[in-house]
């Protein structure tokens, strides 16, 4: 059961790498019993490409213009879906049954592996509209012929948001209305955004957060921080909203991953 | 069936009853069949009275200290619930067998008496934490022992947010997970927040808005209206997030309300 079963993530740069090497460690730390795949693009260097294949099971190559007629054509039209397009990509994963999505802007900070009891398309409701699902962290079945329709489904009605959100919220629009069992519990995918719209509630439910989500601008890869007085710089006002996740965040890449990344790399680019 | 179903707001003080004013006004134009109902504070002014009477079929004077030795001595331990308690004060309208709340601070832009098909407790969900749901509008049914049990929620857990909305969210604590149909769509519940917040999906769902709700600090009757022109003033910067519905709340305040309000109280303090 849990082998033909993985949590997926997407990085088309280095940047993102980090933060899909995060997440990968993250999800072992927490003692997944499930599969960790990473798609990356072509623009993913050689030795962060090592050092996710230390991290995940499966690192996939995935490179929009290459993947099959359907694809090209989809993308020829709307050049602009591009990066939405790459995401939409794992549901070519047929050889998982079942698999769950996540951003690589989000970090698990208990184990979540209970995601897989749920159906397509499971997702947690979106601060600011809730009645879009957030798409940073959802539950999905990899079948070829799904992929064929929302490729089809972005080329006709392209994407209300212009990312991949607004083509999902689209394609399956009747996840605020149908089932409550596909609505995940917020704190699946807490957005730090919704910790300041409304601090009582994050004091109330947030001790019981599963899986942050780093959304918005500013990524914690866009901070500094020093390993030495484990202290983060930049812009902490913002950084000040959600100062315990940024400050986890950065704990575990700096004495998991940074390890690993200066054995192929230096460490130079890696601590800013 | 109709008769015995009624929306149901509440304005403690004369701004709080120009907002009252205005939803009662927005129903009647959208041709509700259900009774409309006001419960009002003793600090609001006769003349204000005078025309809450002439758009609601009922206006019902709450003084929370005067209503009986269970609220009272809620009251007494927990003094800072005061406006909260005022607002669950609505379950005691037991001779309407079902009634939707709206705050004074919301607006109807469509007919929403199919609200009257739902069960208690159904409501939105809160932009910021959506697994809260928002306590600007909800179907509930009068009773007498929920009143008593919400009362008594009260003092023992108080509210995590200080307001209604933390109290009912806690007595109501299956909302998120428990059955969809509880879930109002978000239109029902359309906070200006979400406005800028996510514009794309406000552009694709916005314009099929029901009920509009200007949550928050600065409420329509903040700014300054002129007649003439059909313009507001004010701190304009966050008026140009909403600025249609804003208008909308100021053309049905300016055209329908403000002459009832002349004929008893002079022109003088209703234009800002
Ligand atoms: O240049 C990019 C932008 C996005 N992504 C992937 O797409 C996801 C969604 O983008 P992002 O998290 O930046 O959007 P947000 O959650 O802030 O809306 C990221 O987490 C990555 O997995 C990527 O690999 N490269
Ligand atoms: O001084 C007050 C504060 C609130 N209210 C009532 O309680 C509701 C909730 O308060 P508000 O709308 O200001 O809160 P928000 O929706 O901005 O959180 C109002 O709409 C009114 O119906 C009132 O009558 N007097
Ligand atoms: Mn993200
Ligand atoms: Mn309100």
């Amino acid at each position: 059961m849990a082998k033909d079963q993985a949590f997926v993530t997407l990085a088309t740069n280095d940047s993102y790498a980090r933060g899909a090497m995060v997440l990968g460690k993250s999800l072992r730390n927490h003692k997944t019993t499930r599969k960790l795949v990473v798609m990356i693009g072509p623009h993913v260097s050689d030795p962060c490409k090592g050092v996710l294949h230390k991290i995940f099971d499966e690192v996939l190559l995935v490179d929009v213009l290459d993947s099959g007629d359907a694809a090209h054509l989809a993308l020829m039209k709307r050049p602009d879906l591009g990066v939405t397009f790459t995401k939409l990509h794992c549901w070519t994963l047929t050889h998982y049954s079942k698999c769950v999505f996540m951003d690589a802007d989000t970090m698990v900070v208990q184990n979540v592996d209970e995601l897989f009891d749920r159906e397509e398309l499971s997702a947690a409701p979106d601060p600011g509209w809730p009645d879009c699902f957030n798409s940073g962290v959802f539950v999905f079945r990899p079948s070829n012929e799904t992929y064929g329709k929302l490729l089809k489904y972005c080329t006709e009605h392209g994407s209300f948001d212009g990312g991949d959100q607004g083509i999902l919220n689209g394609y399956f629009s009747n996840w605020a209305t149908a089932d409550i069992s596909k609505h995940l519990p917020f704190i699946y995918n807490l957005s730090s955004i919704a910790i300041y719209t409304y601090l009582p509630a994050f004091k109330q439910y947030g001790g019981n957060a599963k899986v942050v989500h780093f959304l918005g601008q500013t990524k914690p890869w866009s901070y500094t921080y020093d390993p030495e007085t484990k202290r983060i710089s930049g812009d902490m006002q913002e950084a000040s909203t959600h100062p315990t996740f940024l400050l986890d965040w950065w704990m575990l890449y700096s004495s998991s991953v940074v390890p690993m990344m200066t054995e192929g790399y230096g460490d130079q680019p890696f601590h800013s």
